[in-house]
């Protein structure tokens, strides 16, 4: 609101200020209607030209509250006074609604007739912000002679005798706003005084000017500068010198004050916004998997017990095994555990979206899942986000066609509104992402049976570490070697895998040695999404079940979506924190997710 | 695609259909230059006709290839086999990929170059549903005349002398499409066999007519019908008379497939959707905050704990107490758990989320949070979605005014997005709830301090069962006067609450009494949305903490917000089923999430 008042309204403000004043200075002497006569008991003189406004036609109530707020606002911008510029209270505006409330009144019907109209709820305005003004297509030069409010964090400042530049960022973008003090702006002692330190926050008023620099287009002519909290230099733990990604890792509540962190969670934000638009547009309807189930379906991987039955494990590290109800056998006692059985961490939302896509057609999860396997390395977390659609009369083509589709438009989506931040990763963390990224939407994706896939590595001219026959699952070095240098850099599906390496809800093909399944492999990543197409026929899923020895009555539910109206479907997983790291070129997956959490690692 | 194909090259594709044999018979004989003969050395007549589209080039490949998935996909219209009824495959497309693999090459050569090259993956369509058909401005009239298929589950069948009337539902809405067939259809066997039962899938091919009913504007005039799996309607958990949402709720899997849950799931959908529009479009970034943490913050509830001290959870119920680790003082040994020390299912991601406001301004989670209450109620999820915004450089009232435009937004989405659903929840759910919606989108919401309800309540002439006073929590009755009969069906915002009813990071007001808190209370639902500014100052909030003797320590990265660049900032938290809730009309918050979760129940 005050960016949009500045330029317009800043004359009529400071002649209503002043007028205010006069007013309320004369407020006693007024003659008012008997019936307001106690609603004058309490008031300031802020609050008496706000009831003045209420009550004169001439000026609409938004109108002049809004200009009232002006006036209220631009005491924060003169500087704080020294008792509070260590993390003052600058931006306390005192709000409008108390502004007219009257809380003694000895009349009573008043007040409830005030409360029963109430005070309206202000007007919800965008903030602007840096990537607002810099991010159109002039780069700021639409906007120069405006008079703008930039509140946001310093980069840095440098002081050249008589100009300081202070750069800010506000996190809407990479870019910072090249702010230009003289020295007789207002808030130049606050440079003087050293306060003007990487990392504080700041509210800074200017006008919008060309840049004399060629690094940016435009830059803001400081008038006047506030510091909101200060920053000491010293103990700051984010410094300009480059610090290392495994030392941010443990100041993760800062590191999106860093260029590179500010970058990837953007592009995160960007890609979970084009997975949902694109399931939406295409007609999926997003679906809540459970996070806690006592379904062990799939035995994908080691999960994590959900429980209530450490009696005191919230306070602390005091739970003693003894409290923990047991049966008279010495076994833990299930049935007093809050869900009156064992319950886990969900690895996969798979098998519940299937129930919904056997209803609703087309469904999508986009939710976290876990594992609890104790592998620390850089392509594991034990916390991580999934998409897994799910679409209903669909089969493995059609599966693959959506996997595609979505992949190529999540990417596009991404190099269309993330440029600054791909230009960042370009230069600073992988060099040739956006060829390879541009690469991925422009090209064909290319499908191969894994049958061909074996065919192919054994007769690669290439020295394998791990060696290559048919049954086997594919290695990284075998999947590297198939996108990178068999297919020369295409995205690669890899479909029709032996059924002993698969899960065994995946359709059996007529070969009777092979599943439906998919794999979605892209260079440098290796598999980014795993797919089939489902067994939808009840006695293919019932002797399969037999084969591996899994218990029957632990899925009934499945089975029944096979038994009523049953229909061919198939689904995909992707794992969202790799989308990310295929999107930035970041090394480390535990850089792609805001909070990592793997083995001895919870914090935050 | 086939949809697309049906009207303009169904002639054209019969045509090629019958050429493509003549050429297969024909193939043998057929002159090919040498370098191609290894490849016919075993293809079929469908990938000789596609190995023939790939030379002529007369026809694009693509083009061809959608003809010929049009002739291989054709086959699905004619009647399963018996043997195929029950569960069958009719929907398993030869897939084109496989249509011109040569396994078996002597050449060696070939192979590696059909495979460095590899298939394309087909194109993604997406699939016509009821809800394009019938959706539009013209209900259906704007396709009259087109040949389509239909594919989804039967609701009805009612057979009257000559003709039979099939409800069919695909899920994408809540109308069925209607498909009416006379006895000389294909596939009518299926009615006189009395496969065609409630519950069981079908594919329908026909062209849409005129209805001469009054309910809708068109029906599919049924030229093929095909069951794709039959559903037994003696065991069919879904019979057509009414049943109980409790009863719906032990078939979780199934009650989708019923018009109430598959409308709720759908409004739940476009809630989820219009969340993300309202953040993204005003420049929030969306942030996974962890559900994992190691930190018990805020104490907002009781906390399941994440754990894998039990050993054979994930086996079944046989955990001996004595299995798990524990010191030489009887107490559980947390380090040894997959964290190093006791982890919990987070209760909120907002102070996470504050980490991420003070670095990228205006951020948003939407995920998963959790509650250990043992509260059996009508009103609580042991598991639920949580929304929750945080805003930098804004105050209580900026606050407010998001949350409003926040509920103002997504209330006109699903009205404007869902009129079917929301006609049905009008009818069959809660009369009037349009009513209550569009107020809610249209009409001022209104802001009352707590201390004015308090004296509104005191003055109300109405009996309460919990008495009133200054600093006592609002129970749902005040509430329900307060918006109801005090402001008349309003909105209402209740605002600086009493600190100590309120948690530790509230900002205190300048009172010293009460906290820049906010409760936004609808009609009927009762609280909505909670939220509140943050206390920025550090000193402020150290004091708190220490008066609430919670530990420094452990909020040694909050403070860190506080200590370097602090800034005011505000947010709020919405539970996701109680807006769904809110929105569709439904009573008990279990039948708001598809999967619910309470004590004892984790099924699913």
């Amino acid at each position: 609101m005050l960016e949009r008042l500045n330029s317009e309204t800043i004359t009529e403000s400071l002649l209503l200020t002043k007028m205010a004043g006069a007013l309320a200075l004369a407020a006693a002497a007024m003659a008012t209607p008997a019936s307001s006569a106690t609603r004058l008991c309490s008031l300031s003189s802020s609050s008496f030209i706000h009831f003045l406004c209420l009550r004169n036609p001439r000026y609409g109530l938004f109108r002049l509250r809004a200009l009232l707020s002006f006036h209220t606002c631009s005491s924060l911008l003169s500087p704080p006074s020294p008792s509070m510029s260590s993390s003052a209270r600058p931006l306390s505006f005192p709000s409008p609604s108390r502004l007219c409330r009257c809380s003694s009144t000895s009349t009573g019907e008043l007040a409830l007739k005030m409360s029963e109209s109430g005070e309206k709820v202000r007007e919800f305005r965008k903030r602007l912000k840096i990537a607002e003004i810099k991010g159109g297509h002039d780069e700021g030069l639409d906007r120069l002679g405006q008079n703008l409010v930039v509140r946001g964090w310093v980069r840095t400042c440098r002081v050249q005798s008589s100009i300081t530049f202070i750069e800010v960022n506000d996190g809407s973008c990479l870019s910072n706003m090249q702010c230009v003090m003289n020295d007789d702006a207002e808030g130049y002692d606050q440079v003087l005084s050293g306060s003007v330190n990487t990392g504080a926050s700041v509210c800074i008023e200017g006008i919008l000017v060309k840049s004399q620099g060629s690094k940016q287009k435009v830059e803001l002519q400081i008038e006047k500068l506030i510091i909101v909290g200060q920053c000491d230099p010293i103990s700051f733990p984010i410094q300009k010198k480059r610090a290392s990604k495994e030392y941010l890792r443990t100041i993760a509540h800062l590191r999106p004050r860093t260029n590179t962190f500010g970058a990837v969670m953007r592009v995160r934000n960007a890609l979970a916004y084009a997975t949902h638009k694109f399931f939406q547009e295409n007609g999926f309807v997003w679906i809540a998997s459970p996070i806690i189930t006592a379904s062990d379906c799939e035995g994908a991987g080691e999960q994590f017990c959900v429980t209530t039955l450490f009696p005191s494990s919230r306070e602390g590290h005091n739970s003693g095994v003894s409290d923990i109800p047991s049966t008279k056998d010495g076994l833990v006692d299930w049935s007093q555990d809050f869900f009156g059985r064992p319950a886990f961490l969900t690895v996969s939302g798979q098998l519940n979206a299937e129930t919904y896509a056997t209803a609703l057609s087309d469904v999508y999860t986009f939710g976290p899942t876990f594992r609890a396997e104790n592998s620390n390395t850089s392509r594991h977390l034990a916390e991580f986000w999934m998409i897994e659609p799910e679409l209903a009369f669909a089969d493995l083509d059609d599966d693959m066609a959506c996997a595609t589709a979505f992949l190529q438009y999540v990417v596009r989506y991404v190099l269309e509104n993330c440029k600054e931040d791909m230009d960042f990763f370009n230069t600073w963390i992988e060099k040739g992402i956006i060829r390879r990224l541009s690469d991925v939407a422009e090209r064909d994706f290319v499908q191969l049976t894994y049958t061909d896939a074996i065919e192919l590595l054994l007769r690669a001219n290439k020295k394998f570490e791990f060696p290559v026959k048919w049954g086997c699952d594919l290695q990284s070095e075998h999947e590297r070697y198939i996108t990178e240098d068999a297919v020369g850099g295409s995205p690669v599906i890899i479909r029709d895998y032996p059924k002993d390496i698969k899960a065994f809800y995946m359709r059996e093909n007529d070969d009777g040695k092979t599943v439906a399944a998919m794999d979605l492999l892209v260079p440098r990543v290796g598999e980014l999404i795993g797919g089939s197409q489902r067994e939808e026929r009840l006695e293919f899923l019932e002797n399969r079940l037999h084969e591996l020895e899994l218990n029957k009555e632990t899925y009934w539910w499945y089975l029944d979506l096979r038994r009523f109206g049953s229909v061919p479907h198939a689904g995909f997983g992707l794992g969202f924190e790799r989308l990310v790291q295929f999107a930035t070129g970041i090394d480390n997956i535990r850089d792609a997710i805001p909070f990592p959490r793997s083995p001895g690692s919870a914090e935050f």
